[in-house]
């Protein structure tokens, strides 16, 4: 005799493909489920639709958007592109208030490994951007890992003959991390590029 | 501007309704959907709506089911009663597939501080199953905490009468757990309770 009832296996089967989640986690959310009203239960069964099927991606910069150019690009100045892998990571520097440019998202990195080539990210399109004119910068925000950096790298290469700017997000010790405890390739970049004070 | 547009923050937040889920989490989720096909998108939803659908309590126990007797209450013998406070209680002793008897569920346990009585419980639902006879014993399976301890008290005193036998699960130490890290009150319930070697 199963241990769970279908519909309830179901479901649990459902959570455990999210990521970072487990059986357990995944029965506790399931039980929360049931414990729902059917309205409650009806309007998160709608978010997941309506999230699969009303977000597109903006056709400038590629980033979520509801409508064919998202609401960054619609209303702001495109002199400085901050490139970034995916919606997320715009969406995280977004949260800061602190950059006013438009994005990129290339919608991956370079990652000859794994057969991702230039072709399969959204390179080609960032360079028309560019040849459009009215780009001063372009920021390469691609994570401090190995394809992100050579990602980086590749595309300054392509721009720099442009004649824009092309800068990186610095590296170094977190704000707030320890000396101590910092990773060996951090401390490293962190000592290469240190900064007179 | 909203970080998040419309449906992808609608999605977060139902996410984040989920036990022990916070916003980061719940952002990580929503990506997740956002990547997946639509046929998968709609079998999440699904699962869901069947989960709250489909799944209704056993008239006998109380247990989650999806006929109007539970699959345990179908095919086994009611001599042994083990009485949990929610399904998933009955969940997890099944899991050991080491108890041979069926469930009561009493959704829920008696607490007057939340204003929850004993008639707010499947109290009466178990004395009359008791009363119709055949049972031997009854294993009080609520939780370790003062109201469970007073739930299992309480129903034990009414159950008593009746002469059937009421158990209830040990409590102690947990296997491989150590005396020194062991609450004060679990250590001192497992001198109480010692057993002869």
């Amino acid at each position: 005799m199963e241990v769970f009832i279908e519909p309830i296996g179901r479901l649990i089967n459902e959570f455990a493909k999210l990521p970072g989640v487990g059986k357990k986690t995944a029965q506790r959310y399931a039980y929360r489920v049931i414990n729902m009203t059917e309205g409650e239960a009806r309007a998160f069964a709608d978010a997941i639709l309506d999230a699969k099927r009303k977000v597109r991606f903006c056709k400038i910069c590629g980033n979520f958007s509801e409508e064919d150019i998202c609401a960054v690009c619609a209303s702001r100045e495109g002199k400085q592109i901050c490139v970034v892998k995916e919606p997320k990571d715009a969406i995280a520097l977004e949260r800061l208030h602190a950059f006013k440019g438009v994005y990129h998202v290339l919608h991956g990195v370079i990652d000859p490994m794994n057969g991702v080539t230039p072709n399969d990210i959204r390179v080609r399109e960032l360079l028309e951007r560019v040849q459009r004119g009215g780009v001063e910068e372009v920021i390469m925000a691609t994570n401090p890992d190995v394809e992100g950096e050579a990602t980086a790298m590749y595309i300054a290469k392509l721009l720099k003959p442009l004649g824009v700017k092309v800068t990186r997000l610095s590296r170094g010790i977190p704000i707030g991390g320890e000396l101590e405890y910092t990773d060996d390739v951090t401390l490293e970049r962190a000592l290469v590029e240190r900064k007179e004070l």
